[in-house]
């Protein structure tokens, strides 16, 4: 399938919309077409980047009425020649077509397919493609800024830097070997451990963008914990501005963990609900218990949620100021994590003292929530995305990075152990091969590596 | 708002597919998107039916890249300058290109307003604007044909046909007028009524045509009728292939009326799922045999299902032939309805003689479902719709066509009354207003009725 050229047809647009698009590319698209697509002159006469009116044929019967775009080879997005017909946004009406273009010559596209065909053609590296899939399914400011800032290379261009770099080390390296007999060293080995150093801190660098990076792509893991009957889901609900959770006056009635994400100032947060927190025997409020641990494990931000009106919960969290309390049921943050100690239901005890740093609100009224939102987009520091740092929000990328950073270690201690120059460059090599498998320059990736990573786009992209 | 030429935007597609397309058009749409797309050379100097790869940008930020197609006035839907954005479909992107087209100085167009310009262009007249809707909810090659056919004009002929008869009718009358002093009949009387009597024969069979149309459109009505556990849920779940309707064992369990759509060869079925019919103490059951009596009465085909392992129930049915049982409830057709006899369970009562007429099926093995399917088919006569007759599925249209009808049977009592030809003419002119009305043709349409046809439009159309 991969070096394929034939003609592939799919939607491009959800159905649903007042016009539909539909995406033709390949090898002999125009003439594909024209079998389909009745205009004042075939397709294959015209030129690039031109629109045309006509009628979609079957036999004798007019189908629709549509706009025919013409790209052609390589100023297209898959480098090939393609057509874009944009018709009446009619789910019938889309399927006919789809079934005289199949008729035709053409078939259906696999996912992704376009995009594959576009970094065949050298038009996208494949960090890049992945940026596109990236970009269609952005939310919020900060996940399009990270996919476009993908998408449009620069990435690639500090990814490519680092291979450069490596390059001239290996060289270096490799030198050696040709005049082995010699025994001259072109690479100084107090340089090479400085730049191999200095490599080493870059690859750090960008795998430590990823806990950002990745946060902002699926959305910042807030943990919203507290005992029971405190208010977490009407707090949840309040965030989210509509009902998702099963709200309750009954102890206990949280058992499941429930996912939302609202849109604070561009950055999406992932609030997870959680069962309340108290010693129990009930051995699904217990499982209830251990999944909140889970979740504040993962978590990125806990709100530790404490009740003005039950101030035998809030004392311990008051006394030492922002540590959460040992009872009912402990629990412990870890390094980056950030607590927001919250104290609710104000409304119904106005006396109460909402000590420093604490946030005083009622879920109930939405007094106070602004506050909170303020202290949540103050959490997450994204001024890294927009001072044009690169950020890794990508999960393959991230293991490389982390398996080059890995081999980089090795060939340190290589270099330590006064190791051979050919031993060396293997390993200097191997960083080189990770590095270059981001963006699948220096080889073109595997039809399993491209595999993976394009069945994850919709259809038509 | 009705005579406007100021740039209005509006997305043209649904949300959630590979790419989205925005729709600006109006006075100075050209102007207005090059504050807001970056491509080699401006769109104001650009060509229409050119396309133009560029970037959406926010200032200095890339909000997308994408493609824009120009289209120059009056070359375009609208007959105004107008441009396309092709961009990737992520609701963001859309939303933040919507907020930058805004910001430049256009405004959200209304439903159908895109199409309103047309028509007000000329492009279109009122019952092609209608087709356009009426195509793009097209969910069925019946229903496309339909508004396809209107869509294409053949509809808007056939009615113009009728009007310039009626407008020669009139001259001649209002001839008469002119020379009233001198009492020559311009109009042969005789000749006027036999003219008459035929534009009045065509009417009625435009409006004939309005039971196969709305049925067409909106899905021929079938109501499935039976004894409580004759398996009617389980009938119409084999027949759309899904589980629509709440299926169960006990006697009475489906009380709402269930409407469901299922696509047989073309022609969309609307079943009315319904009450099982029995003499009843209950009064929610009561209400659902209420509701089952109206939906027989709206039915196009009356399912009348059996149960082969209730001879009792069934006894009746089959001594008169075709007829419906007396008891347990009581039914009668009315003229134009068909009624399909149906014997379920034939595999329970495998020896069960079904008499010739009915179809013997197994609703829950699907046996024998395949000559149900046909013979509802069968019952829906499309001939006149592919034959090329005008056919007319929209119930404005329909009441515009009484009134029309109505009054040219005034006029044809005024002639038999020996009434003045000034007295005829008016009445003439009143049938020639009332198809007018139709077609927007004669008279721009008021405000009011623009924007009760138009307000159904969905956004961006």
């Amino acid at each position: 399938m991969i070096e394929a050229h034939d003609p592939i047809v799919a939607p491009a647009t959800a159905s649903g919309g007042a016009i539909a698009v539909i995406r033709i590319s390949g090898d002999g698209a125009l003439s594909v077409c024209d079998k389909v697509f009745r205009g004042r002159a075939p397709l294959t006469n015209a030129a690039g980047y031109t629109v045309h009116f006509g009628r979609i044929l079957d036999g004798e019967r007019v189908v629709d009425e549509s706009l025919a775009t013409v790209f052609r080879a390589p100023h297209s997005y898959t480098g090939e020649d393609s057509v874009e017909l944009s018709c009446h946004g009619s789910a019938y009406i889309v399927s006919e077509i789809l079934r005289l273009l199949l008729a035709a010559g053409t078939r259906m596209a696999d996912p992704g397919e376009f995009t594959i065909r576009a970094y065949l053609a050298g038009k996208l590296d494949l960090s890049q493609a992945e940026a596109v899939a990236d970009l269609v399914a952005s939310s919020s400011r900060t996940s399009h800024t990270l996919a476009m800032n993908q998408m449009r290379g620069g990435y690639s261009e500090a990814l490519d830097a680092l291979r450069d770099e490596l390059l001239t080390l290996a060289s270096l390296l490799e030198l050696e070997l040709d005049f082995s007999e010699e025994e001259v060293e072109f690479a100084d080995r107090e340089r090479l451990r400085t730049l191999m150093k200095q490599i080493c801190e870059r690859i750090e660098r960008l795998r430590g963008s990823f806990a950002l990076g990745n946060a902002l792509k699926e959305g910042v893991p807030v943990a919203i914990v507290g005992a029971p009957n405190v208010g977490k889901s009407t707090l949840l609900n309040r965030l989210l501005n509509e009902e998702r959770a099963m709200v309750s006056e009954i102890a206990g009635t949280t058992r499941d963990v429930i996912e939302a994400h609202a849109n604070i100032d561009g950055v999406v947060f992932r609030f997870l609900d959680t069962a309340g927190i108290r010693a129990t025997d009930d051995k699904l409020e217990q499982m209830g218990i251990e999944r909140t641990m889970s979740s504040i494990e993962r978590a990125n931000i806990v709100i530790y949620l404490l009740d003005a009106t039950a101030p035998s919960y809030a004392a311990p969290a008051l006394r030492d100021n922002q540590t959460p309390p040992a009872a009912p049921v402990d629990f412990t943050l870890h390094d980056g994590q950030t607590l927001l100690t919250v104290i609710n239901k104000i409304d119904l005890a106005p006396a109460f003292p909402i000590p420093a740093g604490a946030i005083g609100l009622s879920a109930l009224s939405g007094a106070g929530i602004d506050a909170l939102r303020t202290a949540l987009r103050a959490s997450v520091d994204t001024s890294a995305l927009y001072h044009g740092d690169t950020v890794v929000s990508n999960s393959r990328h991230y293991e490389a990075l982390t398996a080059a950073g890995e081999a980089l270690h090795a060939a340190l201690a290589s270099l330590s152990d006064d190791l051979p120059a050919d031993l060396l460059s293997e390993e200097v090599r191997e960083v080189i091969r990770r590095i270059g498998a981001i963006t699948g320059r220096g080889a073109i990736a595997s039809d399993e590596i491209l595999h993976n990573i394009f069945a994850k786009f919709c259809i038509g992209k």
